[in-house]
């Protein structure tokens, strides 16, 4: 049996004379990018720099739209009603997507960033509010989150593909959720073991909780950090350990 | 013979709770509607309710980029990079196609706003930059700006069709331009006369000059202006004036 | 006996060329005026040509610092941490009381604007993150608020003299609290039984709650609304009403 | 004869979650410290952060106002008129001031930012503008500049103290001014000769210009940088080679 997976990086975060992100090395280890679209981080040069990295290195490209607030880098939760969020998304998808035709190449996904990403897995009417938003600009884009959420449930209602995102760092619940970050076993720093994890995800489709048990688990697509060395390291140590499994690397768009 | 012409209007420009423009009205006078994008005004919301209106009034739509200056509304010159600006009207021009595909239109011309209309009047380089942006998103989109400025010959030069814009209450000089508006004589403020000559303008492609010689122009659209009941009541008589006399009002669009 | 009362109202919300509000005429009708600092609304521009308007109407001014979140104009809730708000705050008390100073006049008071000044009435962390950055710009400042909150809880915890704000057209709860916009009476249409419930409060010291109790209330300060024609004859009615009937309308810092 | 000079750095120049310069390294090596105020770069926590410890580094603090474009750091020239500019600087000033208020400490100076500090150099009204912003908060504060500009006059018609900044690594015209940064001359890279050079300023009140000749200058303050570890080290020695050479390095306050 032939197993494939993508493995996505949120990068084009820089702003201004602003830099954020090793962009330039983590784009060799990932197959997909989420792009910063200006309401909480990138700006027009940026992601014309962003997605003309990304065509060169062969990564696909998808919009990262988040609430519109550089100051919080968009991890603030907005009381935003559902409709202006939609107007938010597919205006930030326009944005994105604009760079994406003038550099000869196609959007393949939307992922929600930040707060928006956090609270559009519980939120039904704003989940579906994202979801309508992408449909309504390109119903061929897919939408990427994490499995058994709202945002899963309004892709699907909508008609989208949907990509089941995982993060090769964190503890999962019983019930399949992350562990919080305000817990002190949230994130795994063993990455021989956390490769070992994303490896037997893929393979066998379940993932150990905290308690033992085992999850089923689907994984499209596996999120991956290049804020510092230390990420960039063990991204490219993630995408060695699963090609030499027998793991193919490749846009999520070639197989969902 | 047939003639016809295009009217345009620059809309969409309210901003979160500030309103500005009388744009349910004006739009019953206008074949093309010059939409903001949210750079000098204009938000996602705003921006979906225009195109929206646009739609169902059959206005065809456009995009009115402008400089990143929502507290100067896009009037100050600022010293961007031809570059800077070139992504800059990337970014806008995407924001609101995106809009447009929501609404079921296509994007029909690009016009560049305030401080960025008159720099690329005269800017060769701005010019080229504005006009690569607009044809790198899409080809078909018509360039509108003045007749015989750097941005027309910018907008030949990288093939796009350009509409010639004129002003329906303003005074030209013998060589084309338009009086400055620290002039007193800027303005014509007699709406029958202004029509008038709106009117010679289409049929006979001339103007007169403030110094009474006879200008050649050509005419593609007519900017009228929505701010306030005067200004609305001057677009519908010149609408009436030009539809009484045979001329057809119709989007640019379908005659360039 | 003699009463006296200060008149408030929320001014210089304009922003560039968006107008908003009608500063001019609601000035001659309030005794103290909260001035938009930039962050939700206003601009340097707005906020010195307020200031100057106050200054010569002697109205007393006050900084009405808001959320950084002009796209909602402060309404919307944002899950910011109380050191962040204390800054926000500092900032904002910064700036207007700087053109304050210019003015030759003194900053009398701080109420906090919109979604901040609902969350700051029940979230005691937040209300003391306000009250302190109040107390560490200038401690002669005044904080105003509704009474029974948070807000009034923290403002005399840290020291600050605190007025307590009634709204002139708001039916109340048993509880004292404000009848929610959500229900059909939570306004009052009827502007003379609105004077008669203001005058009430003063004299008496009591107002009738919706289910015809009578709740006990102290008045240091009435808010009043110069959005429209009809708020600002409102306005103008009530301290025709009051000083008819023998109050007196001056600063809340001349008796507090 | 005793010899004293400021040192002063451009420093609280991060937002958000943006970090740049080094901040906790340069404050060591300075006696004044220019700190942005939130328009061109910077932010209320960010500033508030960078006032406690330049108080608790015994730096004197100043305000360092810039154009209202944090997408271009404040480096690009707007045509904004003096009016704008000068409700700009009481803003920013004014926000500053609150923080060293709520810090304890007093506001020294003020200097402005790039493209404005560049154009306030030439262009008098801009100047004036700036100069009469400054006094109309605190006629105390110290205006910083370079020599025998516009600024420098327009701080002395207004009454301001004025200081003479030079520019340790930076080559000069016979004339005074800076050589253009366009010119492969403009920066000196000798770390020994710019020391010299300072140390010669200091002492004799002269610089030798690219052509040989001797230049009179008059030094208050060198600006020194703190964007890397080159420029930091390189701070830290022309810190050392001054007090070595008998130049005592205090805030411009404490002398002027």
């Amino acid at each position: 049996m032939k197993y494939r997976v993508d493995i996505n990086s949120d990068i084009g975060e820089s702003f201004g004379v602003y830099k954020i992100g090793m962009d330039e090395e983590i784009v060799k280890y990932i197959s997909s990018a989420n792009i910063a679209c200006g309401f909480h981080a990138g700006d027009p040069i940026v992601m014309a720099n962003t997605v003309e990295r990304c065509a060169k290195n062969k990564v696909a490209v998808g919009a990262h739209p988040g609430f519109p607030d550089l100051l919080g880098f968009g991890r603030r939760n907005i009381d935003v009603s559902p409709t202006d969020v939609k107007n938010y998304i597919i205006y930030q998808i326009g944005a994105l997507q604009a760079f994406a035709i003038s550099n000869g190449i196609k959007l393949q996904h939307v992922k929600a960033h930040g707060a928006l990403y956090n609270m559009a897995a519980t939120d039904e009417k704003l989940a579906i509010a994202i979801a309508e938003a992408i449909a309504s600009v390109n119903e061929n884009l897919i939408c990427v989150g994490m499995a058994n959420t709202a945002m899963q449930m309004a892709a699907e209602k909508v008609g989208l593909r949907f990509a089941c995102e995982v993060f090769a760092d964190r503890n999962i619940n019983p019930d399949g959720t992350l562990v919080s970050r305000k817990l002190p076993n949230a994130i795994i720093h063993d990455e021989e073991l956390a490769c070992r994890r994303v490896l037997r995800m893929i393979k066998e489709g379940v993932c150990e909780a905290i308690d033992g048990s085992l999850v089923k688990v689907k994984v499209d697509t596996i999120c991956v950090h290049g804020d510092n060395p230390q990420a960039v390291e063990f991204a490219k140590r993630i995408k060695k350990t699963l090609e030499e499994n027998g793991v193919e690397i490749i846009p999520m768009g070639e197989f969902l």
